[in-house]
């Protein structure tokens, strides 16, 4: 039970992206914002409590990726659509490459020997930023909607230094 | 750029899937299930373009699961929640099963030493069943649909033999 512990807390982070994704699909974009910073949260919790039981393993730090590309590419993307279905193919475009760059980032990540800092901005990061933006300026210009996605993503694929907290 | 052709066929994949995420978002499941397809075309192509241009990564690698778990993963969850509306919580629950089952298999396939063939159903097939099941069979008893989602996920993260092709 304990090896698996930090593996539970990883698929709820999934499970919060899944219902993210739900909550979305019915309108309730709130809702949608709350599990993205839910998902943040258990993300933050699982390496943490995998360092104190001593349970680290290769497949956790997968498993770990897998559930962020859907909780922090997938589920933001998807809440920039349906939150403004009056953007069209532009608005879907932005976030399927916002999604794109956040897959090929944590590729990057799990290629990359562990330093100090990260290399570009975390996923988590930019996919709470995006939902944030989404949900709490509803009336921004589509253009510029469009183009913070846009920048996100640059700066998810970027090699800007950015500290660990 | 021979050095990038197989990852951006990768990325393709996840375009795939992120269409199908729109279709179904706008009730064009047809489209949703062709593009789950075209997804699995494109799985099954990057890994051979790799291999014939010299160019495989342990980069593309982990690019190609995490595409993987967006186009046969959520996408045929949030068809099968969107197809039938009516199914509320216990299709949410299966397809969410559905996808933390995927996540579980693509991260024990990237931590398992290559071998003949595989253990457990590929998670491109179990989507792309799972997907023409949804659209084809549109009668079918959501207890039933509910119970094929399942034992999908439950193939998926078994260690059933299943050969390559």
């Amino acid at each position: 039970m304990k090896r698996h512990a930090a593996n539970l807390i990883t698929l709820l982070n999934l499970c919060c992206g899944m219902l993210s994704l739900f909550a979305s699909c019915s309108g309730r974009f709130g809702w949608a914002l709350i599990l993205i910073c839910l998902a943040v949260l258990m993300d933050n919790m699982d390496g943490r409590v995998a360092r104190a039981l001593g349970c680290s393993s290769e497949l956790g730090r997968e498993l770990d990726s897998l559930c962020d590309v859907v909780s922090f590419g997938v589920a933001p993307a998807l809440m920039l659509w349906l939150a403004h279905p009056e953007g069209g193919w532009l608005l879907f475009l932005c976030g399927m490459l916002f999604a794109a760059a956040g897959a090929f980032r944590l590729a990057r990540f799990n290629v990359t020997p562990p330093k100090k800092g990260y290399d570009g901005l975390p996923i988590p990061v930019a996919g709470a930023v995006l939902a944030l933006l989404v949900f709490f300026l509803p009336g921004m210009p589509l253009w510029l909607l469009a183009l913070l996605a846009l920048l996100l993503a640059v700066l998810m694929v970027s090699r800007i230094p950015v500290p660990k907290f």
